[in-house]
């Protein structure tokens, strides 16, 4: 891999392609190394799901072809971004009879992050953006991010690590590119994803390991009675969050636990 | 221009673009024939205000630089497609420091709109879709449109010519592709779109014809009471709704003035 970005497989971006014209597709952010892609499995099932979901047809095989090639041309820790769109389809939002999806695949070098925060934690503020409720898309790691644009604007302005988002009806969703898990004594909770937010791949993770989790709807009143929070996705891992508004916890052992468990995996 | 589409400014689109991976950007589609493009002054105003609400830096010089150049390739009744993007910007929801927009037209042939729908109206169907109610994106003419998308597919499925929207509190907001006046009386009504919905360029247009029109929330009882209905987009014109679900009307005398009003700045 070259220190520039690699393209692994660029398809003519086309200024009649549905992505670029209406965010009609998907996209994956995944972290890999020369041995492979340890979170593979999760970021290929998601991707298929939501193809599923939003009607386009699956590609198994393309992905699994651009993972291979993406691996070939990598030698050292890096991040490939997959961006499935929907495909050329004309000018309105009726999609052509028959879809042509087509399938970017580019390997960026792994910006490693900022171990302070990996290993002190992250100071979160709350976003006064609120996400909208929209239960047809929820979940979905789609290429409609303008709230997440505007959140992260946000974050920037006011020196933030990450933003807390709630959506319109004041429950607790997510950050603007991390998903959030809670402690309460033996209970961990994160929100549920059925009226907005990106299911996380490393919020699969931490499901599968943490067993019972809660998911019903909580507004930040949920923040006040925390034993310890953590914030977590694929590529920058999993972080201890040290304060939000006027409330602080200390690195959760649990935390600090799964944060290495996580990483192993990327040795 | 040939028969195909004319492309008049295209930038190299770039798998990075923040329009494809995020749908950072907006758009235009105007009509225009070899004489000028009637209602360029609403599109011009709208695509600026749109860019000042989403932080993009504003291009009035090279909209009004790509209208001449299409203008220059018209040679028939035309739609001329803008996308304003944000340009390229890494990998990360949070945009470059120094953002460079990017701006794509092409010039479309004309459909002419099926003369019995113009002449005779549109039979509506109600989407089981409910908008989502973002006010920080309400009425922008944004690049996030998988709602459209989702929408559009119904209307097709369902054999509809268009698709009544509500949003998630039940209010009436649009159609798919298309902007709603109802008139009881003297009194035209138009969904406010301050928590969903695009402000068309057509919408404004009429606002201007029709002087006091009311904008309050209203939900599907607003048709109940209905004498006359009408859709329009600034490419298909307005069109006469005839059915919606259990609801009929004659085509409005209103309607028919106010559509050949709009095609005679066509003429």
């Amino acid at each position: 891999m070259d220190s520039a970005d690699a393209v692994i497989w660029t398809p003519t971006p086309s200024d009649r392609d549905r992505a670029l014209a209406y965010g009609d597709g998907l996209f994956e952010t995944l972290r890999l190394q020369p041995s492979g892609a340890p979170l593979w499995r999760f970021h290929r099932a998601r991707l298929l799901a939501g193809a599923q979901r939003l009607g386009l047809p699956l590609m198994a095989q393309r992905l699994d072809q651009a993972l291979e090639q993406a691996l070939a041309r990598c030698d050292r820790p890096a991040v490939l971004k997959l961006i499935l769109s929907a495909g050329e389809g004309g000018r309105g939002y009726a999609r052509p009879a028959s879809l042509q999806p087509q399938l970017w695949a580019r390997l960026h070098p792994l910006q490693p992050p900022a171990v302070a925060l990996r290993e002190q934690g992250v100071k979160l503020g709350l976003c006064s953006l609120q996400l909208a409720r929209q239960p047809a898309l929820a979940g979905l790691k789609h290429l409609n991010r303008l709230e997440q644009v505007l959140a992260r604007a946000e974050v920037s302005a006011a020196g933030w690590d990450e933003g807390v988002l709630c959506d319109s009806a004041g429950w607790v969703v997510e950050c603007s590119a991390m998903n959030l898990f809670v402690r309460h004594g033996e209970q961990w909770w994160t929100p549920s994803l059925d009226q907005a937010g990106v299911a996380g791949v490393a919020r699969s993770w931490l499901l599968e390991q943490l067993g019972e989790v809660a998911q019903d709807p909580r507004d930040l009143s949920v923040f006040a009675t925390a034993d310890e929070v953590l914030v977590c996705n694929s590529v920058a891992g999993i972080m201890p969050v040290r304060t939000l508004a006027g409330w602080s916890w200390p690195v959760g052992t649990t935390t600090r636990a799964l944060q290495s468990e996580l990483e192993q995996l990327f040795q």
